[in-house]
């Protein structure tokens, strides 16, 4: 399937906020700039602070000074050059290269400067997510660096354990090197690995009992001796850009058979999911694979006042440059390709019980599934 | 001056993408949300992941739980819950509350959802940055995150500052636990350093020599002996959300003369910049008192080839939630007002010699500036 692509793409982001500018550049630049594809070849528009650096290390076809083009788009609109935005820019760059007045834009694409093209009478399509749709399709050394960002993960998850295995149990509260054992103090432990695997790590979620059952409570407090504990790390790779994302679920002291129960259907859940991943097989499929062990075992998804309680997110979603991308693994998803990265993490949250998450990543493969994170599932331990 | 509000006004963005959906919110959403004001009352709309947590934590007047809303959309709309995207939940926000179909939307408001709006025949007023004015001007408890934030910045600048000195000189390069010194480990010892003290710092520069003349090169590999290394280190707050923005420049070793007379300009740059500093000044005019400092001294601005030399940047820029926001201090820019919190970090770059700049934060009063900053200026050391 190839797709159809119109002479002139623009976009206007920083690559640190926009996946799709970050893939097309290479580089990191921390303030929105110019950039986009004109007949396939890749260009951007850069500021003096930036020009040197980008034109030394992008991955670009072309890169111009913001400067020049400014001054150029002020005699064609024959405006000051204070006057001169992004829409001036697209349109001088749409006039130099006699491309007809139409271009795409991505879906994010800043409403400002859209009503400005429209203004100019420049014909704008708006594209789907993601702007680069070949994004979704992760090669070897994508893969790779996938890989390596979840070892970052698996480090930090590692480190985590450690400490809980180190900790003593005092009452309901537990204690490493004489002080409560928190949230917070677990989440410094396992950004601080990370860093040292150079993957910055932020949100890291360290969540115990009944805070883990909101899925994007980050956590905060004491954590208790005989709760589950989901901790869940999605660092990105300083270098390449690139996110891990990997969840292990533990118990420090005694689990009670709800807890047991629980964690197995989830893990078993897991195991259903990834067994039906391999090319041309629906998202829909991999999220019924996992919804149905849980069925089967009892465990109902509803909503309760102001709970949802039971499996209540999807199974899974892509991930690369994006921590959430394209595709996404639910009730209603597109076929898996060949090299889509995704997570599969079934979880299961009951207030009264507690919450258990378990998560891997792999890349679609022909026939199967290329397991990208790697780390055991013991969980349970005094 | 008080902004003239429309009855209704809408983001769709994810608060940790957007400062202003932070400041409106006061949560952390990983995921693009709506959300907004309506008659002067804020609210959003959240999936069943967040809503428990928003409701509990936001400083919303109202949460609404996304699915439901979703629902009676798609019975005005007459279409299926699927196709409910943001700008139909907008649009049925608007009848619901018996509002005209006119609005408020960000500058950076997704084009695919401002389109929308236009074919569902609203009339959309697009607003400058930042989106809530009010976000310019920081109350005392904003001025005290910001404070603790650049705290954050001096603990990882003063944790790389001890490194340098006890590290040793081994021809050009520097050894520190019998390793050679480099960015990268010197940044994981600020980044490090940061988390400690709760904020998560990212792009950490730590450039020394030629590549510091590039002033967003990170830096990378061996630090070098009797060369200018810039430190500009700038986390956020986990708990906030408010960032310090802080720079300092190291020498180990012996500075020739140049280098002496460069620091030296740039803290004096600096500090006739600070002296500006108050309620009702323009920005420009602190711009100029810095620029001024140098050109006096002799250091001019130019291009040389694909190379900027001199001052090649504005003295700063205003800190909050986002790191780089509103008011600029260049050579064009508004009128200071009381409550502003604004860089204040001159510079200067010449490849033959290597580059300087010094930053520091304040706050802007009736009287002068309060320095939300902190840190010594001892630069040489052998």
């Amino acid at each position: 399937m190839k797709s159809k692509s119109s002479e002139a793409r623009f976009l206007f982001t920083s690559s640190e906020q926009s996946a799709d500018a970050y893939y097309l550049t290479g580089v990191f630049i921390p303030d929105p700039f110019l950039s986009g594809v004109i007949r396939g070849r890749s260009f951007a528009v850069v500021n003096r602070l930036e020009y040197r650096r980008v034109k030394k290390y992008s991955k670009l076809d072309s890169v111009f000074l913001l400067e020049t083009v400014q001054l150029e788009a002020a005699k064609l609109h024959k405006i000051e050059i204070k006057s001169v935005g992004p829409a001036e820019l697209i349109y001088y760059i749409l006039s130099k290269y006699k491309l007809s007045k139409s271009l795409e834009v991505p879906a994010s694409f800043p409403a400002v400067h859209y009503s400005r093209l429209q203004l100019l009478g420049v014909k704008i399509t708006i594209c789907g997510d993601p702007f680069f749709r070949q994004r979704a399709i992760k090669c070897d050394e994508e893969a790779l660096a996938i890989r390596l960002a979840n070892a970052a993960s698996a480090s930090g998850i590692r480190a985590a354990e450690k400490v809980l295995r180190m900790a003593s149990i005092d009452g309901k509260l537990l204690k490493y090197k004489g002080r409560t054992l928190t949230s917070e103090s677990l989440r410094l432990v396992i950004e601080k690995a990370c860093l040292h695997k150079g993957a910055v790590a932020n949100n890291t979620i360290v969540a115990c009992g009944v805070q883990a059952c909101d899925p994007h409570e980050i956590g905060f407090g004491p954590l208790r001796a005989n709760e589950l504990i989901i901790i869940d790390v999605f660092p990105r790779l300083r270098k390449s850009g690139y996110h891990g994302d990997m969840t292990r679920t533990f118990l420090k002291g005694v689990a009670n058979d709800a807890q047991r129960a629980m964690v197995n259907a989830v893990r078993d859940a897991q195991l259903a999911a990834l067994k039906q991943i391999k090319a041309d097989v629906s998202g829909s499929t991999v999220h019924k694979a996992a919804s149905n062990v849980f069925s089967e075992r009892g465990f109902i998804t509803e909503r309760r006042g102001d709970s949802f309680i039971g499996f209540i997110h999807s199974t899974g979603h892509g991930l690369g440059l994006d921590i959430h991308e394209y595709p996404r693994i639910s009730t209603s998803s597109d076929r898996l390709r060949i090299g889509h990265v995704i997570t599969v993490e079934p979880g299961l949250y009951y207030p009264d019980i507690g919450a258990c998450r378990i998560e891997d990543v792999t890349r679609v493969t022909a026939k199967g599934g290329e397991l990208l994170s790697s780390m055991h599932y013991r969980w349970c331990f005094r």
